[in-house]
């Protein structure tokens, strides 16, 4: 059904426009009728992958997975068996290409840790120390407490009494607005707490809901400010921490962090291929992050989303499903370290940029499927829309647009490169997001078997189109 | 307000009905006249509670107490201090009767407790023990694991092969249908283990939604069984246990528990009144239980009903709100140990049981609160309806009838008195409970007034009114 007769060159169209009509306006209707060609093949995908031969593969290999390795943070041997299982696994099924690029990446362990609440009361209080904090001393070390619910509130309390923050304990008891805005407490906090010659701090999980859950995930030092360790405690627990301080009492806390930065470790990308039949140099990058924190079992973050990308190839591959261009699948490795797989692959493949057609990326979770998230032009984004149009077999027609969308593959979109996201039923990610509760039991067969489906039916599509997603 | 005139005798005017003619038809014209009277006083607490003087003051007490004294164990120190603090407060605030009564309570602690998975990985299980579970050898011990969904299957695993948990770490990974059915698991997998030859069970948690969360609780051994340590894990780590076994895996834990039973202790049911002006022998009781498990606060079970039984009094004392007869509250110790306190209660006033008029106790979350669940006569249940339709001010006007409710309470529902429990949008209630998550973020202030208002605002009416409350 690859028929090139009902297709024609949207692109070249669409530049031809003059600025009365829009672009979508016209060279819809050519577009419409080339994607249209595609639905046998999309129908064909979900009926093998949502009610076919492929039914809950992908969450059943996930499990497979995660129950054997566990979480997976960059810098261990766990993750590299990890990796070498994926690799062993993509030749066994036929993949091409199959190989693991080298990265330089860092070996942090938190090692044991643990705060003890020693006054008003005494009770532990749980925590998870944050990639990259330094240690305590080995005994660990014991200040009173200050609690502040913002930056503003520690630059006001600083501001009135320049010894208030010396010597303590900082908790930032900040409240949750979203994600992206709350995080900066947990990656600025160490850097506060040192400019103001605090010996430690404690940061509020970054999570919309918690069961005493603390989350751990990354922070930053910055030059010249003295480095202090840095936790995360749970929401319930930041909030008693206040309570306590504002009804006057003395609040201490004895903290013990045996964390330590070893010397950098060699962990790889993970790359496997479907060749494309007329433009194999030309690619459609599908991926997610094989790495994860050392806490549960990195089965939603981003077990899903590597798994998703993995299993889209290995479908493709058992239909026979080859497109123009190359479909280029990559778990990147060290993501939660700050891309430094993926800023690795952008060095390597630099002189490649060009040939990068689209790229995606699922690292949001892979709940029910609704659609994408995609950064691209408005161009770009008509012709997702009407490739979505075909998703009607389980309702993930849905796009959304934003200046960018995903995790590692911010990078492409800053080099202009069009890219989409998963677009998912995700309203409880940041629950589970770097706790112990990400583990399989957050994640449910037929949604993954559709988001498979949803992903491999769309890179496809892009992949086999006959002109090249429009830049911007 | 409390004019006498427009009330009539309901309790004798129902008792004179002949069949044809419902109790609650004829009656309640002149019962709605009574309980209408009541409309200004009960407008009078809301206003108060919800949005004058006392706003805000249930919730702030109960954070200061649990943030103060944190879980409270029956048969604990800490139970006890707690205990003193109460009566002290109540002395203060002018309530009255107030006295500590003798119980006779277990004494159990948990200690150090850890699980640890060998085979197939290496990784911690997170555990609660449950109350009364024996403990380990000091160092330990470690089995092989068998997993099961259910008794059934325990049941046929046994009849296949009566090796097949001989030695073994049973687990249960029952799934959670609502949790008075699902309970069962927790109380009776140590007998079943036991009986099979198992060297310890390992119980999913009773709980419908999980961040990794282990919730305790109570279980049972039996006579002439043997005694093996138990322990709930997550809803997680169960299913992933499941997983692996049905893998082939062999799968391998290594099992600390330092739990033990010492002797008992004395703890005390904490009584406070407020004095009937006319019938002070009779008596309504308000109540919840101060003891609770030893993780998190114990501020959801049970220091919200407690609190707001406890605050009700207050509100009615600082009202000087005093009906004709007693307002008996009481703060049962042990009721995670299974009802001791009331059980000693009941014990001690048998000869009064007859003055009893109406209990109520909150034992299942103080979130918004929709009105009472009831568990009465038809012609109680009618008198209740009427007095909840005064509560529209904030929206608790729903009656839920049931054959028991509440928990110390079913001991008085047995003995035939009528009784109520709140009812509340407890809808996460299972998600906390029994578990480290149970901390004052699942409170809420505005809720908690709205909870206090209610309960006293029945408790005095029901006090108040002319004639006791028809028995069954």
């Amino acid at each position: 059904m690859n028929s090139e007769i009902c297709r024609t060159s949207f692109f070249l169209l669409t530049v031809a426009l003059s600025g009365g009509e829009s672009a979508a306006g016209l060279g819809s209707d050519f577009l419409r009728a080339e994607i249209q060609t595609y639905a046998p093949i999309v129908q064909k995908i979900f009926k093998y992958v949502v009610d076919g031969g492929y039914k809950n593969v992908t969450y059943d290999s996930l499990a497979d997975f995660t129950d054997r390795f566990g979480s997976r943070l960059a810098g261990t041997r766990n993750l590299e068996d990890s990796i070498d299982f994926i690799l062993e696994k993509s030749e066994e099924l036929g993949l091409e290409n199959v190989r693991g690029e080298d990265v330089q990446v860092p070996h942090w362990e938190r090692g044991f840790e643990a705060a003890y609440l020693l006054s008003p009361r005494k009770t532990e209080i749980k925590i998870l120390g944050l990639g990259h904090s330094i240690g305590t001393p080995p005994e660990g070390l014991t200040a009173d407490v200050v609690v502040v619910d913002s930056f503003e509130e520690l630059e006001r309390l600083n501001s009135t009494n320049t010894d208030a923050i010396k010597g303590k304990i900082l908790v930032f008891n900040e409240a949750y607005v979203w994600y992206g805005v709350t995080v900066e407490y947990r990656g600025r906090a160490a850097v506060e707490a040192g400019k103001y010659g605090a010996v430690a701090t404690l940061v509020r999980s970054v999570a919309p809901f918690s069961i005493n859950s603390p989350h751990t995930g990354s922070m930053n030092y910055a030059e010249n400010v003295t480095k202090v360790p840095v936790a995360c405690i749970s929401i319930e627990a930041a909030e008693m921490l206040r309570r306590m301080v504002d009804r006057g009492s003395q609040v201490t806390i004895k903290l013990i962090m045996n964390a330590k930065e070893y010397g950098p470790e060699t962990s790889r990308n993970v790359i496997a291929e479907i060749g494309g039949f007329s433009k194999p140099l030309e690619q459609v990058i599908i991926s997610g992050h094989i790495d994860s924190w050392d806490v549960g079992q990195g089965a939603m973050d981003d077990g899903g989303g590597a798994f998703i990308s993995w299993h889209s190839l290995i479908v493709l591959k058992n239909l026979g499903l080859r497109p123009r261009r190359t479909i280029r699948g990559i778990l990147w490795t060290a993501e939660e370290w700050g891309y430094v797989g993926a800023k690795e692959y952008l060095n390597r493949h630099r002189s490649d940029l060009e040939k990068i057609n689209f790229v995606m990326e699922s690292d949001g979770g892979t709940f029910t499927p609704l659609g994408l998230e995609v950064a691209a032009s408005d161009a770009a984004a008509t012709i997702i829309q009407e490739i979505l149009n075909l998703m009607g077999y389980i309702n993930a027609t849905q796009i959304k647009r934003y200046k960018s969308v995903g995790s590692d593959i911010e990078l492409f979109i800053n080099e202009g490169i069009p890219a989409a996201s998963l677009l998912n039923d995700n309203e409880r990610y940041f629950w589970f997001h770097h706790s112990e509760g990400d583990m399989m039991t957050v994640q449910n067969p037929q949604d993954m078997d559709k988001c498979t489906a949803l992903w491999a039916a769309v890179a496809y599509v892009i992949a086999d189109l006959k002109d090249p997603m429009p830049r911007r």
